[in-house]
């Protein structure tokens, strides 16, 4: 994911001397972290789109590039593991992009001590979802740290792919008039990771949602639909990526509470941990916006498809005064709040 | 680097039942589990080249695509820093595929409690190294761990560069025939890293070589010199990299040991360590294998360049007998020993 974006304009505060755990969750302080320092270190037209990647001229193509990290505490989780989530998210970067997922690279960085049979149970995660996802791993890396200088197994995976449709995607492209849909309930990853992490258990059990989502958006782009904008709901979930688009776009996102999906593990597991699900971390799931008057069809296009058979439309962009951007959220009964994002993540290193 | 990449047909020992710190260390060892671990898990052809990336066709053009992971211990050096490093490793593995680096990727991996102070520092330093590489840093990525999983800062780049130039570059393309040159003198990277994390001191100061070669091949190009194969030097140094081309090529490479450059510093403190200069990492190094009749010219022209004014010849490939690749090293008194690729490497965490 282009993390190495920001659109808020909050200063990089003096006390953020040195990071902290917050600076990687996807929220404000790591807007404030990338704004401040990171962006302004390689101000470039690329970065300055917002996207999930960099959309590239090659010779007469384009590709779309991309990168994510993958820190997931711990390395297996009910529904996946930091091999599948490697694939899958960068894939879905580029999805995001409106590109089909070619090529990836990896870079593995392992801690000295690291078992090798659990590295090859990874490796097999990542072949396999390679192959799920239709992409080639085509080159790599490896590194080794000392013992206690890093925590078992860090993932880098680079992605390429091609754009194949003439449709220009991004954040700053949402207008009034738009609406939003997403491609199923939200959650899942987040509390999947967190019930692995803390031993909690749920009945029936409850998995991550981490899957590849090139397919389903290739079905909205092959329908000649207008997308205007994608975006995958993870670090932040919900609430962050809407953020970042109405915030990138000018525009205000209203949201009905009643349509956004949940499932009740989820939203029990958020009651008792204190949690908002719709700022948990989902790896599978994206928002889509497009004009008001095509989302029927688009819903009928994704729910021909695995990954989109749960589609709902949940809310809208309407015009916002400027510096009024924001993400509101109406409730059922009809109370109307905004859906700020939060300073860090709820739920550090979930992916 | 397609570190992914393995020649050495040694089977993966039950021994090795977990991580060592020699498995990153561009040797044997190394080769021993991307071969028998990795290579398995994504077999393909673009990994069985050998190459320092990937050639991939991109409509109607070729582009190349690396990925570098940088774990240099300490942070900064002389003559660079883990900035640095992380730009001219991915620029020159674009350049040993004979690609024009172009556009980068950055996965910062940050330690929770890392000073933002020095963070600023490493993304200055990258900034500088991608614009006198002639690059740009166009999407990232930043995840935090938590305090004590990590050591301050671990940083991916992956790279795309354009295939300008019609010729096929790669290990497998060296002949008998050939002749090998080297850019300049051996060592420096490596000793300088050393130095800093044991708090040597040399005078005059010795500094990393770090540095980008695009230019310099791209010299090489240009003057239409049939390059066969171009790697870069980096961990494992001139004999691992040697090893690599000979058993991918399946020729042996025969080195004379009063041409190989090693300065002064270089040569005393690899004495006092008990190191092999011709096996410790350069970062703006590498071996170019041309026809020999070719060698003066290619001579004449990298000695326009910065990065190339010291290039010299240093040997070149003969005929071998099935299996029996390999590198041989004369030494000026006309005894030949052979140069095999350590097990590990002499310095971990030197990139």
């Amino acid at each position: 994911m282009n993390d190495f974006l920001s659109i808020c304009p909050i200063p990089f505060s003096d006390a953020d001397e040195c990071i902290q755990l917050a600076h990687g969750g996807g929220g404000r302080k790591m807007q404030d972290l990338l704004r401040n320092l990171i962006l302004p270190a390689f101000e470039n037209p690329f970065l300055r789109t917002q996207h999930d990647g960099a959309v590239l001229g090659a010779g007469n193509s384009s590709i779309a590039f991309t990168t994510d990290s993958f820190v997931v505490r711990p390395l297996f989780f009910p529904g996946g593991d930091i091999g599948t989530l490697a694939i899958n998210g960068t894939v879905n970067d580029l999805a995001m992009c409106g590109a089909r997922p070619r090529w990836l690279s990896a870079g593995l960085i392992l801690e000295e001590g690291f078992p090798v049979g659990t590295l090859r149970r990874v490796l097999d995660s990542m072949r396999e979802a390679a192959h799920r996802a239709g992409v080639q791993l085509v080159t790599g890396d490896t590194k080794v740290v000392d013992r206690g200088k890093c925590d078992g197994l860090f993932i880098n995976t680079a992605g390429i792919g091609t754009i194949t449709h003439p449709v220009s995607i991004g954040p700053g492209r949402v207008e009034p008039g738009d609406a939003l849909l997403i491609n199923g309930d939200l959650g899942r990853h987040g509390i999947a990771v967190m019930s692995a992490r803390e031993g909690l258990e749920f009945e029936p059990p409850l998995t991550s949602d981490c899957a590849p989502v090139w397919e389903p958006v290739q079905a909205l782009l092959d329908a000649g639909l207008e997308v205007h904008c994608l975006r995958d709901l993870t670090r932040g979930g919900l609430v962050s990526a809407l953020n970042e688009i109405a915030s990138a776009s000018g525009v205000e996102i209203r949201l009905e509470e009643n349509t956004i999906p949940v499932c009740q593990a989820v939203r029990g597991a958020c009651e008792l941990l204190g949690l908002d699900p719709l700022s948990v971390a989902n790896e599978g799931r994206f928002v889509a916006v497009l004009p008001e008057h095509q989302i029927p069809e688009a819903l009928s296009v994704l729910h021909a498809h695995r990954h989109g058979k749960n589609a709902v439309r949940i809310g809208r962009a309407c015009s916002a005064s400027p510096g009024q951007a924001r993400v509101t959220l109406r409730s059922p009964l009809g109370t109307t709040r905004l859906l700020d994002m939060l300073s860090g993540e709820q739920l550090p290193r979930i992916c």
